[in-house]
Parts: C-alpha cells; sequence; structure tokens
C-alpha cells in the first residue's frame, strides 16, 4: 500500500478578517497562479460555517463569478496546485475541508512531509479512512485524533508528529492560523491590509491587493489570527537549523517580490553577472532562454559587455490542450513554445542563458534549434549549479535517474546538447551572489544531497 | 442603417495540397493567435466539399480534437479576429462560407474596406441579404453577383469595386486564392512545404510548421494555387503605391517575423537606440514596460548604457474573464497586469520604455504604480511618433477625439501621465532606422494624417 | 446542387406586445417541445432592434437565465425544430433573422415549400448568397428582392411565388405578422394576453401562460399586429381549397388542445372506437404502445369492453445521447424506451393499440417482446389507415420505399411483425370519426396519394 | 454538531463478473433513475483496482462514452441518488469509495440508519474524520475500526452497530457483497446473466440488460459473490420481523417490476378497485392525474364503469431548470407539468385519482384547474390511505406538521382542496388487495404511525 504522489509544489493564502475574503484570497491566488496549475480551491467562513469550492484548472477557469458571489464571509484561506502528468485528481485539490470533533478545519498545505506513508499506514491500521493520496490529509488525521480542547493544541500535537516541508494556513469556525515548519524549506508571508491579516507563499499576492508586507512567518513559529485580526505567535516545536529553499529563489517564485530577505529579481541578476564572471566567453549575442533565464541573462549581458537581445520568442498563448499534428514535424513540442529570431542570430556566436538544465533534452532541442537559424557558435550558461538529487521537501523534481547530471559530467552534458561550451554557476558563486541571507540559512539538497531531514526508504521518490 | 463595427485586425493562412491541412491550419492560427483573441475559425476542403466550423474563443479553446479530426481534407483556409468590447458576435467570425451559382466560396480577409457601407446599401437596395455587419461580406456578394465564368475572373471584378485594405484568402472546390490589395496596407506571406503552397499574415505561422518561407505576396498581387500546389500569379488591378503599414512594424507584428523585407525585432531594437539617441536622459535604470515595450529597451539600453531591468513584472496567466472585487483596489486594472519591482527601482531615476501612448491612461497609472515602488524620477520614452490619427485600413485604433495626442502637447501629455519627462521617436527617426524598406513604401497616416485612400464620410470610423 | 434537408415539422410561436416577450416565448417553446427537439431559438425586438439566439438541443437546455435576461424588448417570435439524423446543423436552426433594404426582418417557419429547389437556383443565378440549407431561406431572399415599399406587400410579393405549406411569424421593427398557407396545411392559431397578440402552432403554448385562445388564422390569411396589438387581416392570395393535415390530429399534435376545430383527443378517441367497432378481436386485455397509442386505446377499450392495462413501461429518461453497450443485447433499441409487465400479459390474449405504423420494424420488435413476457395471442390496431405516401408539406416521414404499406398488403404486413392479426381504421372511419370539421377540408396524401399541391421532381424527397 | 440530512430514497445496483461491468450498470441506473435524479455514480473494479466516478445529475448526463471506457473491469456498483433542494452536494453522492487497512471499499446505499447521528459523534469523539454529511459514511468508518480479517466480518460488525433501513452493495478487490437490513425496509433483488451475478432495487434493472431475475435478498441476507460469480448466502444479524414498505408498492417503484412478491401494477389496479368500491361516486368521467395516478385510476374505471380518459395531459419536457417568468402567472407551478383538456372535461362530473396527498397544495392547484377547464363537480380518490408520518426508513417525506392529514380530517382537506368530494382507500383494503404477499410482512408507518424500529429524538428528522 502506498500513495500515488507525495511530491506537489503549491501556493497558501489566507486572510481574516475582510469583508470580502474569497475575492481577495481568489485574487491572491491569481498572482500565486505561476506555483500550481492543476487545481485551485477555496474554503470560505461564514459566521462559523466553513464552504469549500475547488476544481482543476487555472484560478481563472475554476472561479466563475456566480461561485464567488455563494462564497461569503469574512475569512478565506485557498490554495493552487502543481500539475503533474495522470496523477493529479480533484481528491487531491486543496484545500481540504474535515468535520471533526474539533469542528470544521480547512487546510492549505505547501511542501512534503517525508513520514507520511508510516503515520498513514499507521492511521489506517486504528481504523482512520483516507479519502485522497495526498501527504496533506495526514495532519487532519492527526488533528482529529487529538484530545487537545483547544485547536491550536491539536495542530501542534498532530505536525509534532510529521517531519519533512510544511507551510500551512489552517481555518477554522473562528480562527486563521500560519504555520511553518522548523527548517522553514518553503515559504511563507505575512501582510495586513486594514485590520486584516494575510499570508501568502509569495509576496506579490500581497502587491496585488494593495495589502502590506509585514514579514515572514519564521521557522518552526505558529501565528494565530482571531476574528478581529488580533495576533499571537507561537514557537510551539523544537528549534531546528533554517534550511530555506535556495531553488525558490533560482527558479521558482516570480521575480517580482521578497522572499528569505532577498529580492528575487536582484538575485537573479546577480547569479547573471557572476555566471558570466565565472565563465565568460567570447561570443557576439547573449540569448535568453524565456522567460525563466531572463533575468539571469540581463546580468551575463551587463557583465560580460556582450549585448542581449530576444533571438527565441515564445508564443504566449500555448496551453496545455495542445493538439499535435499527427505527421511528425521536428522538434515540434519545443517548436510551438520557442521562435528563433534568424535575422538577429545568423552569423552569431551565441550564449544561450537559461536558469536550469535537468533532463536536458529540452536544451538540446533548443540548441540544435537556434543554431538551424544560423548561429555560428552556440554557448550554453547555467544560472546554478548542477541539479544531481531529488527534492524530498516539496518540488516535483524528477528521480535521479532523470538528472543528467547526476549521472553525467558537464563535458558529457555539452556533448549531449551538442553545445560549443556548458557552464554553471559554482555553488560558492550561487551563495555569494546572496545579499540579504546567509548560506547556512538555505537547503541547496537538489544541487549537493545534503539533506535536512532523513526520509525513509519506502516514503521517498526514487 | 450603418454597419456595427468596420475595423478588425486579424490573421489569416490558407494551405493546399497537405494532407493535414487542416491541423496546419490550427498550427498557423496559434502562431497568429496575437492578431485575433475574439473568435477563430477554419475552412477545410474534402473532395471538393467545403466544411466550415468557427467559435467565439482562444484558437486552443475554439478547436476540439474531435473538430479537427472531421474536417478532412487537404485544403484548408483559417482566420483569427481581434476582440473589441461589445461588438463581437459569432456572425462576424471567419471564414465566411457561402454557396452561389459559382458554387462554395469561403473568404478569410484581413483589413477594412473605406467603401464597404455604400456598398452594402447599393446591395441591399437590389434585393442581397445580409447575415453579418462585417465589411467582408460586401467582397462575397459582389462575386456572387459576377457572372464571370471562372471564380478567379469574378473575385477580380468584386475587388476591383471596394477600395482600402485586404489580404485575403479565398478557399473553392479546387483553388486556393490569396490577393493582397494594390496598396498593399496589411502583410501577406507565401510559403512551401512540399509540394503544397502556404500563405500567412506572417512568418512565425510558417516557423512552428517547418515551411519554407518563399516571398510576400505583392501589393496588388493575386496568386492562385490548383490542387497540385502550382502557381499562377497575375496582377489584375489598376497599380497605386505600396503603403505597407508601419505600425505593423512597432507594434502589432509578432518580433519573430520578416515583414515588408525588416526582421521586426531588429527594427525594434533600432527605434529604442534611435529614441535614446534622440532623447538622451540621465537615468540610472531602464524599465520595459513589458511585452511590448521590451526590444525598445534593449535598444534604449544599448545606445544609452544605462543598465537594464525588468522592474515591471507581467502576470501571463491573466485572462479575459478577471472577476473584479467589489471594493475598490487603486489602479486595479494594471495592477492585474503588471506589478513593479520594489527592490530594484527604489532610489534609482528610471526610463520607462513602450511603443505606444494611445489615451495617455494606462501611462498614467504605470507611472504612478513605478513612483509609489519608490522611483527617484520616471522619464517616459515612446519608441514611436505621437499617434494622432486613427487607422481605417485594417487596425482598431481608438477615434480620433480619444487619441490624447491628436489634441494634447507633448508637454501638456507629459502633465497628465505625471511623468518627469517625456518623448517619442521623431517620424525621420522612424524612417531611419529601417533597414531593408524605404520610407516611401509605408502607410504612416496614424502618425501623419495622411491617408493614401479617401473615404466616405458616414464609411469612417470618426 | 440540391438541399440537404427540405422536410422537417416544427413549431413556432409569437407575441407582441407583452413586456417580457422572451419569457413568454420561451414558454411557449416549451409547450410546443413535442414539434421540434433538435434546435430552439428566438428573435426579441427592443426598440425596432431585433436580437437573435438559437441554439442545437432541447428547449431547457438552449436558454439559460442569463440569455433570457439579455433578450429584453416587448416583441418576440420563437422556433422549435425537429431532428433528423445527420442533417441538422445550426444554420438551419430558426428563427433566421436577416438585413436588407426593408430593415431587420426574422422568420419561423413551419412547413415545406416544394419548389423551393427551382427558386434557390433561380436566386443563385442573379447573385443571391444562401447561408443554410433551409427552404424557409428562400421566402427571405423573396422578400430582400422586392421593391414593395411596406414589409406586409413584400411579404405577400414573396409568398406569391412559393408553393408548398407555410404557417409562419415574421418580426419586424415594428410589426409582428402571422401567415398561413392558402391551403392550410399546417396548424396557426392566435389568442390574446391583456393587449398583446399571440400565435402557436398548437392551443397547449396558450394554456401554459393563461394566453386566450381566440381563433385560428385561416387558410390564406396573414394577420398584422401593431406595436400597440392592433391587428389587421388581410386574404391577400388567390383562394385555394382548404388542406389541412389530418396527421396533425392522429399523430403529432399534443393531445390537450383544439386544433381545425376538433379536440385532438377526443378525435383519438373516437378513433379508438371507431377501430375497435371496424376490427374487433376476442381478446383479454389492451395494452396501448406509450405514449403515442394510448387514447386510442382508451377508445378501443371503452368500445370493446375489454380492459385494459398499461402492459408496456416506457422509460421517461431516456434521452437521445444513450450510450449502448457494446455486447448485443437482444431488442435493445426498443428496450431502453419500453419493458413489458410479465405479471399482467402472461397467458392473455393482448390487443396491442398504436398511432401509426410506418417501417414495420419497431412494431416487430414490439410484438416479439410481449410475446416473451407470456402473452397467447398478439393483435395490432392501428388508429389511421395504412401509410402509403410521403408527405412533402412539412412531416418528416420516410421516402416512400421504407414505408411498409406503400408495397405490402396488410396480410404481409402482418406476417413481417408477427402479430397475430393486425388491422387499420379505415379512410372512411377516419373521417366519419371527426366531429367539429369535414373531410374535404383535410390534406391525406400520406393514407391516399392524393396530392393537393404538385412538386417538381427534383424537388421532392423520393 | 448534526447532520445536514438524513433521510434520502436511493437506487442500486451490482454486477460480478462481467466483461462489460460498468456499462451494464450504467444501463441498470438508467432502469432505476426515478428513484433518484440528483445524482449519479459507479465503482468499478479493474484486477483488483477500484475507481470511482460519480457526478451531480441525471444518469444520461453523468456519464459521458469517455467516461465509461475508461471504467473498466468485470465487476462494479452503482447508485442514483434522489434530488432534495438545497442539500444535495457531491461529497453526499455515491458509491463511496475508500481506502482502509482492508483495502479499497466501495459501497452503495439505499435507505436510512436512525442511529448514524450517535455513532457519529463517538467515531468523532476518537478521532474520525467525516467528509460528507451522509449516514452511509458511518458504515465505512465502523468497517475501518474493525480489526476482523476477513473483509465481510467486518462489513458484519459494523452492520451489527447500526440500527434502522438499509439495502446496500458493497464492492472490494475481489467480491461483490449485498446486504439486506433484518427488517427487510427497502427492496434489494438478484438476478444472473451467464455467470455474472447481479443485485438492483428493483427488477426493471434486470428486464433493460436481458438479466435472469432469480430472487429477492431476503431480509437480514448477505449475499457475497466471488471473481468467478459463485455465491455463498449468510444470516449473520439477530432475527427480527419483516416489515417491507408498502409505499414502494404504492408510489415509489416503477409499475413494471416484481417487489416483494407482487407485481407492482397490478397491485396498482387492485387498490384503483378496492377505492371504487370503497368509495363510489356518481360521476361522469375518471381523470387519472398523470403519471402516478395512471393505474390506480384504471382500475378505478374497471371496477365503476365509469370510463376514462387522459383529462390531464403531462408535458413530459419538463425538466428541473426551468426559468419562471418573473410576472405572476396563475398556477405557474403546477401549469407548467399539467394541462386540462376542455374538450373531454367541460361540463362533466369528474373523479380525480391519484396515488398520494401529502401536504395538500398540488392536490388544490388541479382541482380548481379541473374547474376552471369546466368540470361540473370535481371528486378526489387517493389509492392509499392519508399519510399521517413521516419515515424515518429511507423516504424523503416532509415533516410531519408539512403532511396535512396528520393534523386535519378528510373533510377539513376536502375543503381545502375545494373538492365536492375526497375519499381514501381505508387500511384494510390497501392490506386486502395484496395478492402474494401478508400485512403482517409490511412497514406501513406512514400510515399508521407503527414504527418497527425506535429512532432517537435528535437523530429523527421532525
Amino acid at each position: 500500500m502506498a500513495f500515488d504522489k507525495f511530491k506537489d509544489e503549491c501556493g497558501v493564502f489566507g486572510i481574516q478578517p475582510y469583508c470580502e475574503a474569497a475575492n481577495l484570497t481568489y485574487l491572491g491566488l491569481y498572482a500565486l497562479q505561476h506555483r500550481g496549475q492543476e487545481s485551485a480551491g477555496l474554503v470560505a467562513a461564514e459566521q462559523g460555517r466553513l464552504t469549500c469550492y475547488k476544481r482543476m484548472g487555472l484560478v481563472a477557469d475554476v472561479f466563475s463569478e456566480a461561485a464567488l458571489r455563494d462564497l461569503t464571509g469574512d475569512a478565506a484561506i485557498g490554495h493552487v496546485r502543481y500539475s503533474t502528468a495522470g496523477e493529479s485528481r480533484l481528491e487531491n485539490a486543496q484545500p481540504i475541508l474535515i468535520t471533526s470533533h474539533h469542528g470544521q478545519i480547512a487546510l492549505a498545505h505547501n511542501g512534503n512531509l517525508v513520514n507520511a506513508v508510516q503515520i498513514r499506514e499507521s492511521l489506517e491500521r486504528s481504523g482512520s479512512i483516507f479519502s485522497s493520496t495526498s501527504d496533506s490529509e495526514v495532519i487532519l488525521h492527526l488533528i482529529a485524533r487529538s484530545s487537545a480542547a483547544e485547536i491550536e493544541d491539536a495542530i501542534v500535537e498532530a505536525l509534532a508528529q510529521v517531519s519533512g516541508a510544511y507551510s500551512a494556513v489552517f481555518l477554522t469556525a473562528d480562527k486563521l492560523i500560519a504555520v511553518r515548519d522548523p527548517h522553514g524549506f518553503r515559504p511563507l508571508a505575512m501582510a495586513e491590509l486594514g485590520e486584516a491579516k494575510l499570508f501568502a507563499s509569495e509576496t506579490c499576492a500581497f502587491d496585488l491587493i494593495d495589502a502590506k508586507f509585514l514579514r515572514e512567518v519564521e521557522p518552526g513559529e505558529m501565528v494565530i489570527v482571531n476574528e478581529r485580526g488580533m495576533v499571537r505567535s507561537l514557537f510551539p516545536f523544537e528549534k531546528k537549523p533554517t534550511r530555506q529553499c535556495i531553488f525558490e529563489h533560482i527558479y521558482f517564485a516570480r521575480p517580482d517580490g521578497l522572499m528569505f530577505g532577498e529580492s528575487t529579481q536582484a538575485y537573479r541578476e546577480a547569479l547573471g553577472m557572476k555566471l558570466a564572471e565565472e565563465n565568460p566567453v567570447d561570443a557576439d549575442l547573449i540569448v535568453p532562454v524565456p522567460d525563466s533565464g531572463v533575468c539571469a541573462a540581463i546580468g551575463y549581458s551587463r557583465q560580460s559587455g556582450i549585448p542581449l537581445s530576444f533571438g527565441l520568442i515564445r508564443n504566449h498563448y500555448v496551453g496545455r490542450t495542445f493538439i499535435e499534428p499527427k505527421q511528425s514535424i521536428r522538434h515540434f513540442g519545443v517548436k510551438i513554445k520557442l521562435n528563433p529570431v534568424r535575422s538577429l542570430i545568423e552569423g552569431k556566436r551565441v550564449v544561450l542563458v537559461d536558469d536550469s538544465l535537468v533532463r536536458g533534452t529540452t536544451s538540446r532541442k533548443i540548441v540544435k534549434m537556434v543554431r538551424q537559424a544560423g548561429a555560428k557558435e552556440v554557448h550554453m550558461r547555467i544560472s546554478a549549479p548542477p541539479t544531481t538529487h531529488p527534492c524530498y521537501y516539496g518540488i516535483d523534481t524528477p528521480t535521479r535517474n532523470e538528472l543528467i547530471a547526476s549521472s553525467h559530467s558537464i563535458d558529457e552534458i555539452c556533448r549531449y546538447i551538442e553545445a560549443d561550451s556548458l557552464a554553471y554557476v559554482s555553488r560558492e558563486g550561487m551563495f555569494s551572489s546572496l545579499q540579504g541571507s546567509r548560506q547556512e540559512q538555505y537547503c541547496d539538497a537538489c544541487f549537493s544531497g545534503n539533506y535536512a531531514v532523513p526520509f525513509p526508504k519506502n516514503g521517498a521518490p526514487v
């Protein structure tokens, strides 16, 4: 008996008290859409009664005007979930709303628990019923089993039993509770709007609705907001070293945010500059791989003095339901998204800048496409170290076997993608480019294999 | 009796003979999606029988796998249409497929006829029935009225009676016919794929499907493709001076294309450089207004030496069905699309680069937003001359009254948008930045009021 | 060049002036749903501006609350259309709304024109464009071609050129016009509600909305209702003998109506009594074939004294999208609709009463099913004469070849359907059962081949 | 803490082993559609893996061809659920599929448990989480809590703790299990098709798919079907007096079935005859209230010799999404469903026959409608005794306060509905009309208040 899927990257949001809580949550999820395109949902509380609405799809498709009109009340939490092929199902969408002897509780969870399989097996043996394959449901069962009188104590009891990553918001009849695991793997920020308190995975959700960013929820902290917006803060868990996810900065977060004390965009430009400093190349043109490589490419161009042009154009209308022609069209999967600009590229020595190189297959197609558009040389530069290890704390990376850097040297990868040269930012460079935070506060397990929390063999994605 | 709406910008596509003609047309429309998000449709010909499929919506939503499966045959034309508030209706979607004594004829039309109202009134007086408010339907009625034996002669007869802009593809039981009006206002390019010949508004449609760009259809040319892909070219109309649309280059076309002998992206970068040369400013940071101002901003940064950063982040998930909160949130309309990056902007003297300034209302909001994010100074630079006149040849510009530059000086506009300075590229600069084409070949009526084709008073959008 | 499909049975409705005209029309179409399940639509006029809304599907599915909310105005006409396999398309749905030099005109038409193909070919030769394959569109083209100053004169001019069946309602900017062809093949009734005047194919549409039935529109009459509900009546056509459709009474109309001066239900009961009188049988039980045979079965039971039971139960939830199992299940097509009640039938001599026997295939399955449920004998009685000829005036009967009675004797049909006996009502019996109307007023071409209006060879469904 | 809704009438189906198990289940649900129009669902087992598919809506709308294609495997159970205003939600749809330490178990349940609230509260206190407000979920939690090694033992352990009504089918990785509560309140029949065994709430589900009815599952019996279709039968519960629901016969069941050893239709006709015998009236015409009063009306007519006509016509296209006009139209709610046939009714002394009179409001409207259609007298006859008590065992009757017969004499009711006379079948007549079963085997609590199973005060619908 095993779970279908444990890993997922997600976005969470919560607000209380605010007259249009559901509508603001909808807007917040809109801003967090890049963190999960599979499903979206929200739970709103009206006079102590919680109602859940969730569907598969993008935020704009999930919520109709009629749906939002029905989600009345002055407290709400919301969730967007990442899409991975096949195993996505409505049962796994969040928030999860349950009824227990503590009353109604809703949970929106970002992160991944490494001991969920073990706890689930034990709960099932003593009679619990699971209705999803999500690890998040384990937390709710543990809360339901707790005999603590206060809901916040039940939550603490439950979370004390799980290990791994969680940045979570809970909603009850009268409380909005935000918690971040002791390592603080995943982000969780806090803001205010009038008397309302808000939580979101990223600060861009606050910007959209003109809420004022206050601070991050700290690793190991539980913040409890009551019906009048008053705040209590607890640190109920055993203290552990902070291990914030460096990959959020490099790849996942929207650039227009503050996270872990850094400006994401400034950091990405700095990585691009460091990349140019560590790995210069004699070339004519910097071309970003859109959209993720743009900030680093700007940094690379600034540091190297080589001009930048958008030599690869992205088709912004590409959706997930694209119907492929039956006849083979070369490199079709990439072509539908990217088109090289021959007039800019032809005859040039081109430096492609991207923020990651995972399996190598896409990079290989892009290099070929750029060469066919007339580039004399194609140099690939990656604004991160080689990705050698999977993430067990909430980012849906491929298994180790699929990570090309886990088993191949940089030279071998360069030959595979058929580039003239390939280089990555060094681990040192990655950390020295930080401005407001320190190396020790970060988890870089995907680059180093240094896992802060051990995981049971059968619980981990291999 | 008047038409609801004459002006529309659109994209057209055609292919014959190709075994998966409808599927390739679908892909072509995907690449042309930026030219029209209101409706999409295609007509496919199977053994001389034409079938039409069109719907309101984006290409990805309009076509299901089942729909494409049913659209068999080895010839097809397609169309995407631009959305303008309110007046969009399925009746006005294209291609239009009709039956006349010439048999079935389908039309996909880009451009605007200036004498359509007059012709329509005359046709109605003699008993014609119109089922849409589109000017394109006039062309089909004129064809139906023609007693010419050959369909191409009937088309020539019909087009000889209209004036204005048309880049059009026709499909009949056995012919694919592409025509461009004598002034050549709107683009139309030609390609081949195996023995098939293809036409599209922009070359990016060919890139996606690996078709080989051959040349542009020339102003006043009619190209007739038979069932085996053989081509005849005619110039059946009175010769007129070429007047290609400069605004396609500046704003409308996808940057990754060749049009009118120019690389769109290279031209936009050159405009940005010219803008910097003509209108320098002592500043710390160049920030493009995404996505349209990006290429010009790169040029401005390159010429001025001032570093560029993406200080405004665009939310790519914004769709048209966005549900607004009831409570007022400041500048909401712009905020949902753009978010400033305070950490990059704070304390800086910022140059915003955009490709157009039409009513001034959006620019005003963006300037305010950037200032609130901490900019010390905000300078606006526009990579086009002031837009002073509406377009009657196929681009849906506002009426003259709404164009702020038609009645206000640059200084007045600058005060209105509350910028520290405002400057545009000069008309001379706009033309001298061209590389492969000459000023005389262009229509710049929207900047100059020099209309190549006169328009009857009641036919024109005032 | 030929039409896809000429024949269709339909329902029409019209009302003016009434504040909720579209909503009442929707209700009227609801009551007329049995006359057409393929498509439904309505045109509403608000201050002289006509708007059309039509879709494929049942009335309840076609109209949403939002759609009705948008169809404002105090005049409306509506239409439901019959579904026949394959050839149903949105283009053929009604009402048809067009713009001509007479302004906007909408038409909802019930009936079939026998010379539509000839007129269409001639219109196309002189430059008309057709956008559907419906014969009704011909009427609108003829109106558009008319130079008459008044719209009613243009309608008269147009209708004077067509021959065949039409009961039609027209809506213009200010008039509601109802017309019935000189033979009066199809029904059309008139009612009032306050100052509003209403027209409908059947009186049940009036009952639903508490409108007061006034009279039938007479054969050859045109009734013109102005904006204040005032009525003018004209008889602008050459007078012809009345030929109302007897099949409406026998089969098509809803039983709870008055039509052609008869109560449909009373007539059906009388037919059942006549059937029993003409064709008695020594039996134990009368079983109606639901739902169409119920009234006649009551009459048969009453006349014969043999008790009636509902020995065949109909599944009222059967829709048209039923998904068949792959594995063969005997008689499945009929079984999903009808189930015999073994406990009632077993050991009995059963008389099945139905209102028609067209191809014989369904009757054959029902006889077998009843026999398998234990009937000792199965006698089939049909409350109409044998159907030997197709209808060219608006009822979608099969072609002559498919009508089993056109080429087989009653004995042969009886053997084919494997009944113990088979009998029909005689033509004399059919007419002598009428109470308020006379034989001469009826068209019974489907039973006799006496066609009142000749039809051109290539125009007729063979 | 209380449940939203405990009472529901439903239909269940199960089959194993059969290659197209899901498709046959779909067909079975089609035949059982009258038992529940709110939601439909099925769980199919493919090689020991269970998959659930359920939606709100009618069977024909819930299941698409694609959905059925995906529900592979050779065992399936299905469920349709009754719609009651407001409280219907997808969470309450069935079958319910859960994962426990016994593996996957699916349940489709018809009936109502009277002690579910108490058990639920106790389970929640010890940490169980409920995801619906359905009483059926309680059964699954009790199974999950059981430590029995075999799933059938766990089911017996669970059911031994609940009291009330259940006719249920369970599906596990390899077993199909049918159970009926010791009183046998609700029906459950058994059939075979090849080697497959089938269960259904009514035998009409077997007729549709040509399965052979074997027998009813007996009160207190558990039937276990293994993967090869072999059957074991157990009687694991304490024996109790049989109390089958007489209301199924009178009202709820489809007439074309055998249930509790009776032919439903024959019983209804016998009730009609008894009604005429006990309550004769001097009248001209029997008119059934369609559809439910038809069988009794036939019996009444047969016994009394008064002719029967369908003087009230039902609109079969009425759906639940009917859009009402804003302006008041008299009796609209009933008129959209029923229309009187004036020509049959006018001047007659009419006997209306119906199978129940619950609140009296609908009967009152029908009497008025028939009188307005010209009836000289209107006599109401009900083929059941007065409904004085609510059902706690699975039929969704109104609360006692709403049952007019609970607080008013027959005379008072007669005055309220404004009939000339009103009469019911007597309790004795109701039982003496049975042919194959005896009074003692029936629950008639809704007519007598004799509840076989006591219910806790707060668990019962008041």
